[in-house]
């Protein structure tokens, strides 16, 4: 369980959660990079994370109820899943990541998605119908509409590719 | 100077600016609590910031182009402001607020604020007119209307009396 907080503030709340140097980093290459497993969150992360502070970013994670992890059989990879409070940190990734591409130097193509969330809340909305159909398992509405992550990619590559 | 990021990701680069225990406390507390000066940051901090870690977020968050530190005269208290980065995160701390209400439990009425803002975007860009204001001397556009922090005090002294 959660320890006591340091106040009432609800701002707090999310700093004690979310307020250190990899936690957010794991939930974005869980939500954005669809890597569920030790392993692949390991090795394809940018920034570097080394193993003991992804354990302890897991385990922080799932006992502060934004992870839950299937254990599997032995030999099997075990399977991470956002919970719908993991789900809901995706607006605070937006957020930052319209600060960082405004007041820091990035790079161009990793800047895109940001830029393109940042202006278009309900596609925001429809990542997070996506997240809870793939690690809820819980339908999304209007299903028959185009994907945002499909939105989003399209997006992508339309300005990679320069139109 | 700050440096060198650890990828060119925009959310990893907020992340680095403000993924700790304290930063977002600080510019909490300057922006809504409009405190300028170390001793007031100190005293009147919530969550118990203690003077050398207090210090030590101040020196960062100028290091990183949040703050500026206007040197006093002899005997007089030097004053901080936020620069157009520093009120910047305010949308980052609109969206914590929405996560900590929601995902945590917190005293309603530290919360009601975080309620408001959530659901009013003009709100918010009022708010930073009015931070743009008081910190950076730029003029508000429509200062003939009412102020956001006025609608925002009168919208929480109305849920606070029951109305």
């Amino acid at each position: 369980m959660p320890a006591q907080p340091r106040s009432g503030c609800a701002i707090n709340a999310a700093v004690e959660v979310l307020g250190d140097s990899w936690s957010l980093i794991v939930l974005r290459d869980i939500i954005f990079g669809n890597r569920r497993h030790f392993r692949e969150l390991l090795t394809r992360n940018n920034e570097g994370i080394v193993s003991n502070m992804l354990a302890s970013r897991l385990r922080k994670l799932i006992d502060e109820g934004l992870l839950t992890k299937a254990e599997a059989a032995r030999g099997q990879r075990a399977e991470y899943s956002l919970t719908e409070a993991g789900i809901q940190t995706l607006p605070v990734m937006v957020a930052l990541g319209t600060w960082g591409m405004t007041h820091r130097e990035t790079s161009p193509e990793l800047t895109i998605r940001s830029r393109i969330m940042a202006d278009d809340p309900q596609l925001v909305a429809g990542l997070m119908d996506e997240l809870r159909e793939t690690h809820l398992g819980v339908p999304r509405p209007n299903s028959d509409g185009p994907r945002s992550s499909e939105r989003l990619q399209a997006a992508y590559e339309a300005e990679i590719s320069g139109n």
